[in-house]
């Protein structure tokens, strides 16, 4: 029998209709053929280390021994959304716009061409982390900026065709509806039951427990009970903070050992899916809100949107959280 | 440079950044090659007449010459709602769950296999739309059944491997948080500005004129302002309802005759791409509400969506919305 569930934080439904399921190894089919095997260094690739012309885009850099970088942020070539246009609003009434400004930054995640984050150890995932928060940093300090949005698209399913390892950043000069909406439900929460909603998740998760993924000291990972699609993850930190960019190098260093084994499960599990992970947060100017929390939410991509989720806004997830839970806590990777 | 619109009647924003822009020729080129010519009966088709171990499972018939169906309305059977799963919460608090109880049919558009919606002639997608309206009628009887949702996937990149013309409809027991969201933008227009905001914009559009493709004396096909992806498309009929179920035949002619013409130029100018299209309308009790309307978005997958939109709910459209309606506009069909 189907059932709904409801995501309390996000007040969305979704329909779990487990007998749409195929088992795990069937998920992992669709994800293709393996792709080729890639070399350590590729000239042609333009996030390889010696592409000296394009040094003129770094915004930030994390050194690697031997004076070269570990981690690498630099400007989009490609941005949607750009540092040269206005900022201020173009016109109002019936039709209205803004200028396209803000920041569309590609994070390159190591210097090397073959690897994928699920294979980088903690220590290179802590730094990506914190690269990432630290340019967020930098970026919270421009008050035409409202809004940051951190997110990787892994594999041709999920939006990329750059093989090297690497993640994205985008700052908005507005707050997405979506963000809005979110906004207003975890608020509403917080009015009724005096507490943070993803802060209460994350101890009804654990007490649950059949959902559980992982749990260390800063974190814990699961599939939420109203998951969207089958192995949907959500990474929520211990500590009670609206933004990510206000986490400490002790909570970076925490989330990335989770991160990482989660990722790895997913890529030995699901056959190295396409997979999107974003991480959600507060606009920037609710630094110290007792009502909103950062998080992580991964994406494996092994299923399709299409028109129903298009007219409803709502997903059928055909596999049961729980199951997909507990395929991936008693994975050995 | 990018832009940044907003559509005043779902407040979502868009990036519209044309410098990511391909030509509409190129756009169609992404859509692959043309699919293997197919016959007009297919015996392993499910959905072709003569499958008479199926007819347990009509609910809803519209009679065709000599005896035979023209358009079919059947359950699905691979359901991802049921009418035999409870209707009411089975948990709340924290964790909230609701009976998977609801509908969710197949409308074969045609008896002709190798036929599709934009190839047929406007009477049979007025008898297709009739029906859809007639069944959403019988549907909207039932007090468990909140919100309908008919929609149609079209290829592969839309998520149905059936090429038998065939679109969906579900009622759900519950309003999704997304419909919701969007009747509360819609409710605060009509308190802001004492009309309805989709009446509003079909009289903006016209205005315009630079985004609109075809109008009628029943409803203006046009690329919205804020269009969320290339070759978007909303169709508005001119009418004030909120409900689809409420529309009179003549208003569904009139609706046919558009729609066709819109599919046709698809169809033709980007080469059959996979699409979308869906029905929105509110939630069955607001029948008589002077702030919602009902209307067809239609989204060709000439792009994908990965971690930003994901991450924002916001979409980056690399097409200016009048140079999309530019192209259909002026192509011949």
């Amino acid at each position: 029998m189907p059932e709904l569930r409801q995501n309390i934080a996000t007040k969305e439904w979704v329909i779990i209709a487990p007998e749409r399921a195929r088992r795990p190894n069937e998920y992992a089919r669709r994800a293709g053929p393996p792709p080729e095997p890639q070399p350590t260094w590729d000239p042609s690739c333009p996030f390889c280390p010696g592409r000296e012309e394009e040094l003129t885009l770094i915004r930030h850099e994390v050194p690697g021994p031997d004076g070269t970088w570990q981690v690498r942020i630099v400007a989009n070539r490609y941005p949607a959304l750009s540092a040269e246009a206005p900022a201020g609003r173009l016109t109002s009434g019936f039709f209205r716009s803004s200028g396209g400004f803000g920041v569309h930054d590609v994070v390159i995640e190591s210097p090397v061409h073959n690897l994928t984050t699920a294979l980088l150890p903690d220590e290179e995932i802590a730094l990506l982390l914190g690269a990432f928060r630290d340019r967020g940093r930098q970026l919270a300090t421009d008050d035409r900026l409202r809004q940051a949005v951190f997110f990787k698209n892994h594999g041709p399913f999920a939006g990329t065709s750059v093989g090297h390892p690497h993640c994205q950043l985008a700052a908005l000069p507005v707050v997405p509806a979506h963000v809005r909406a979110r906004l207003e439900e975890a608020m509403r929460y917080h009015d009724e039951h005096g507490s943070c909603v993803f802060c209460d998740m994350w101890r009804q998760e654990l007490t649950a427990g059949a959902r559980v993924l992982v749990e260390n000291e800063g974190c814990v990972a699961f599939v939420p009970f109203a998951a969207l699609s089958p192995f949907h993850i959500w990474i929520i930190p211990k500590t009670h903070r609206p933004l990510f960019t206000s986490a400490t190098d002790q909570e970076l260093g925490e989330l990335a050992s989770v991160l990482r084994l989660v990722l790895l499960k997913i890529h030995h599990g699901l056959a190295d899916p396409s997979y999107n992970f974003v991480i959600r947060m507060a606009p920037f100017p609710y630094e110290r809100v007792p009502w909103f929390h950062w998080y992580v939410s991964i994406v494996p991509r092994v299923s399709r949107v299409a028109g129903f989720e298009l007219g409803s806004g709502m997903y059928i997830n055909p596999s049961l959280p729980e199951d997909s839970a507990r395929f991936l806590r008693d994975l050995e990777v």
